[in-house]
């Protein structure tokens, strides 16, 4: 039985059942985070608790939970050894349905669920990801982790559509990121080339792994966004993302990448992020 | 006692609770109309049926059902003489969290309330609204009524924190619409001029009355946006929504329109709907 976390109860899956005036559902008036779950421990719980708290500050939004810890319950009551916990914040239930904000101290509705995923032991790190690019048509605040992830999601059945793994998408000729990943390139030169920090992209937490990963191996990175066709030019290209970990991409808009096959350095990165999960403290939860 | 619609069934408003798991939740993958009661009658249901429908088809959301006949019940059982009809569609309930669509086949959630507001006894009407001005970072699909209602839910306590009514939104000098209701301004010369119908705005049911009656009193109608100067320069300016129907405008970023009171076309205007509302079968549900 799938156990649910929701407002301090552990409930049943088919007992997790919210009000239809949750702000959440009329107003996408929430945010979210995905964890990833690896020998059933929680992965880099601390940075996905320190940008939640970013996300609900910049949408002031009053909630407050001992957020590691229903993380780490959820994981032991459902006997999660692989894939993730999502953790949702909305501003709360509000009957008479108005734009405007309900009265302080109104609760927020909290709720979580742990879903079980094979995330080390994934196919497409063997053949590496095929890409299609979009017009990034999304709001202008993606650096905060709102549910508003329609046109996402959109983009995602686009990439099932044109049969391949995901959408990049950009703004003019510059890729922002992926529909749930942030997207990098390696030059021929050996520099990672990684979107900036700014409001059109989400601060990914396997990013900042990826990135020490990649400096520790002696690459240059530079945080810029970078054309469509740079990327098709790169040696490499990868994603990261807490679910996919590092993940190669061998194809953009029909054009191989280097030479088809998933990147030496990539690969280098994935195996180097794993390795720190399995033993290294800092990025466990 | 409240009665929801909820997949089917009338219920009490506290037993109308939907699965966590609903994509309308976690991916803002819904859609919506509220409709206007006046008279205990639904206002110009058949558009609102219309525009849902577009909306559905955007998204390849596939529901079916009596639209009319659910709001026309929910106006009966709460007894509703005035206010509105809430309906939302979500693309159903996916346990496994995924960007990818669920299966064909999937039942859509489908939710209505009703809500009592007076709408024709607004005191804003005779005072008029005090707008300011903000830029437009809403997705680039604003015609498509969907729940991404965070940012609009944002620019009203921009609002509200300004101590003004409402924000209308800019991209760069041009004014697309406010947070939930069109824009439109009457030059010095007597044109009504209102953004054209495209990706940038919501295709207001009660904008088409209003460009009607004013086309019907000898205005002249231009579609075309419109910058904030010319709105300030402008003999009168007003917006139209199903719940505030036709609302004059008297002062945008702190600038005076006209003289300062609710415009006398836009009063004629106001008038002209209110009694297409009470008389006209053309606009009653």
């Amino acid at each position: 039985m799938r156990i649910v976390y929701l407002n301090g109860d552990y409930v049943p899956r088919t007992a997790a059942k919210i009000s239809v005036f949750d702000r959440g559902l009329l107003f996408s008036d929430a945010v979210y985070e995905v964890v990833s779950v690896i020998d059933g421990r929680l992965i880099d719980m601390e940075r996905h608790v320190t940008r939640l708290e970013r996300s609900l500050g910049e949408l002031s939004i009053n909630a407050f939970a001992d957020w590691s810890g229903i993380a780490r319950k959820l994981v032991a009551k459902n006997g999660l050894q692989e894939g993730l916990v999502y953790l949702q914040v909305s501003r709360g239930v509000m009957e008479d349905r108005d734009y405007r904000w309900p009265a302080p101290g109104t609760a927020p509705t909290i709720f979580a669920f742990a879903q079980s995923r094979d995330l080390i032991e994934n196919p497409l790190a063997g053949r590496g990801m095929r890409i299609i690019t979009r017009p990034d048509l999304r709001w202008q605040r993606c650096d905060i982790k709102t549910t508003q992830l329609l046109y996402a999601s959109l983009m995602k059945m686009e990439a099932v559509a044109a049969g391949v793994d995901d959408v990049w998408m950009t703004e003019g000729d510059l890729v922002t990121e992926g529909t749930s990943q942030n997207a990098h390139i390696i030059t021929r030169d050996g520099v990672l080339i990684s979107h900036q920090l700014d409001r059109a992209i989400l601060p990914g937490v396997t990013r900042i792994e990826a990135l020490a990963q990649a400096k520790a191996m002696g690459l240059a990175v530079e945080e810029r966004a970078f054309s469509i066709d740079e990327a098709k030019q790169a040696a490499e290209a990868f994603i990261s993302s807490s679910t996919l970990l590092i993940m190669p991409v061998v194809e953009i808009d029909g054009h191989q990448i280097g030479d088809g096959r998933p990147g030496n350095l990539t690969g280098r990165i994935r195996q180097a992020y794993i390795a720190a999960v399995h033993a290294g403290p800092s990025i466990r939860g």
